[in-house]
C-alpha cells in the first residue's frame, strides 16, 4: 500500500508533493502526466483528479489531490512536519497564505517568464509586483526565525519552499530577501532534500 | 470562551467565516476592522493576524487566521459540516481549489468592478476570464449533485459559496451557470443562512 504520485517535472505543486514524500523518507511510484499533450484533461486522468490538475497522490486505496491537501494528508499519515499541538493550526494558516499570496504570484511570474513571455505586460507586472510583495512578507516573517512555525521544519516551510525553488526562473531575486534566502538554504539542508529537477522524474517509475 | 470574529463587512473571506459560524448556530462577538483606514496594518491588529488581513477568529484563548483554516477549525470544534470519514479529505480538496481558482478570480473581478474600475483592462480581463472558467468548472462538478461532497452541505459548499455570493457585484452572471445557481439557492436555504450585508455587522458587537 505504497504511495503513487501523479505529477509533471515542470510543475511547482508536483514538486511540493514530491519533496514532502522525500523529506518524510517515503518511497513512491511515479506517473508522469504530460501537460503539453493534455494528458491532465483526458477522461482517464479526470477520474483520478476531477480538477484536471497535477499533482494527485494515490495511497492505500484512496486518492488525494491539491498539493497543500496532499501535504496535510502525508504529514498526518507519517506523523511528520506537523508542528506540536497548536502549531498545527499555525502551519495550516501558512498553507492557506502560500496558496493565496505566494504560490499563484511566484508561479505565474515564473510561467510567464519561462513559457509565455508574450503575455500582456500589465498582467505580467501585476503578478510580478504581487510576487515581490509576497516574498517581502515572507522575509519579514522569517526575521529572527529558523522556521516558519515553532522550532522545527513543518509543512509550512515545505509548502512555501516549493514556489521559492522556482523563483529564479521568474527572475525573482532571492538576494533581495535575505531571510528567505537563508531559510531556503536551511530547507535545502534537510535530510532527503533534492532540488526540483533532481527530485522529479521525467517518466513513470515503479 | 465564545467566538470573536475580526472582519470587515465588505470582505468576502470575512463573510465566509461569519457564515460558517451562523450555519453552526454559534454566536460571536464582532470586531470591525476598517480596511479603508488601514486598521488591518496597525501594530495592534498585526498581533492578532500576522498577515495583516481579515478575517481572524479568537476562540478559547487562541486565534486562528485565514478564512479556510477558520472553516477547518470551526468545523472540527463544532463537529459540523465536515463530511463523513474520507469525505473530510474531499472537502479539504475543495477548500484548496476554492482558494486557488474560485476566490481569487471572482473576488478580484468584484473588487475591480466595484472599487477599482480604472485597473488596467488586460488585468481585469485576465481575472474575469479565470473567474468565468472557475464558475464553469464548479457548474460541471455540481451536475447531478446537491452538494459538493457526499449527500449533505459541508465546508466545501460554505467556502465556495462565499465568493459566489459576491459574483453579481463583479457582473458575473450565475444564470450562465445553472447548476451553480441552483446550488447557491440550496445554500441560501440552510438554517441560519443570511446574505452578506444582512449577516456582517458594520460595527463592533459584544
Amino acid at each position: 500500500m505504497g504511495y503513487t504520485l501523479y505529477g509533471n517535472w515542470l510543475s511547482g505543486p508536483s514538486y511540493k508533493a514530491g519533496l514532502m514524500l522525500r523529506l518524510c523518507g517515503l518511497d513512491f511510484a511515479y506517473r508522469s502526466i504530460d501537460l503539453a499533450k493534455g494528458m491532465h484533461k483526458t477522461p482517464e486522468y479526470l477520474k483520478i483528479n476531477r480538477y484536471g490538475q497535477v499533482p494527485a497522490l494515490a495511497h492505500d486505496g484512496r486518492i488525494v489531490v491539491q498539493s497543500n491537501t496532499i501535504l496535510d494528508y502525508v504529514s498526518e499519515q507519517a506523523g511528520r512536519f506537523r508542528g506540536r499541538g497548536e502549531e498545527t493550526w499555525r502551519a495550516k494558516e501558512w498553507l492557506a497564505w502560500e496558496a493565496d499570496r505566494l504560490a499563484p504570484n511566484v508561479n505565474r511570474t515564473r510561467f510567464f517568464t519561462r513559457f509565455a513571455p508574450t503575455t500582456d505586460a500589465a498582467v505580467q507586472k501585476y503578478f510580478r509586483d504581487a510576487a515581490e510583495l509576497a516574498l517581502k512578507v515572507l522575509d519579514g516573517q522569517l526575521a529572527g526565525r529558523q522556521w516558519l512555525v515553532g522550532e522545527a521544519a513543518s509543512i509550512a516551510d515545505i509548502a512555501c519552499y516549493a514556489p521559492v525553488a522556482f523563483a529564479a526562473e521568474g527572475n525573482l531575486e532571492l538576494a533581495n530577501h535575505p531571510n528567505v534566502k537563508a531559510w531556503a538554504e536551511r530547507v535545502a539542508g534537510l535530510p532527503g532534500f533534492a532540488p526540483p529537477y533532481e527530485l522529479m522524474p521525467k517518466a513513470d517509475i515503479g
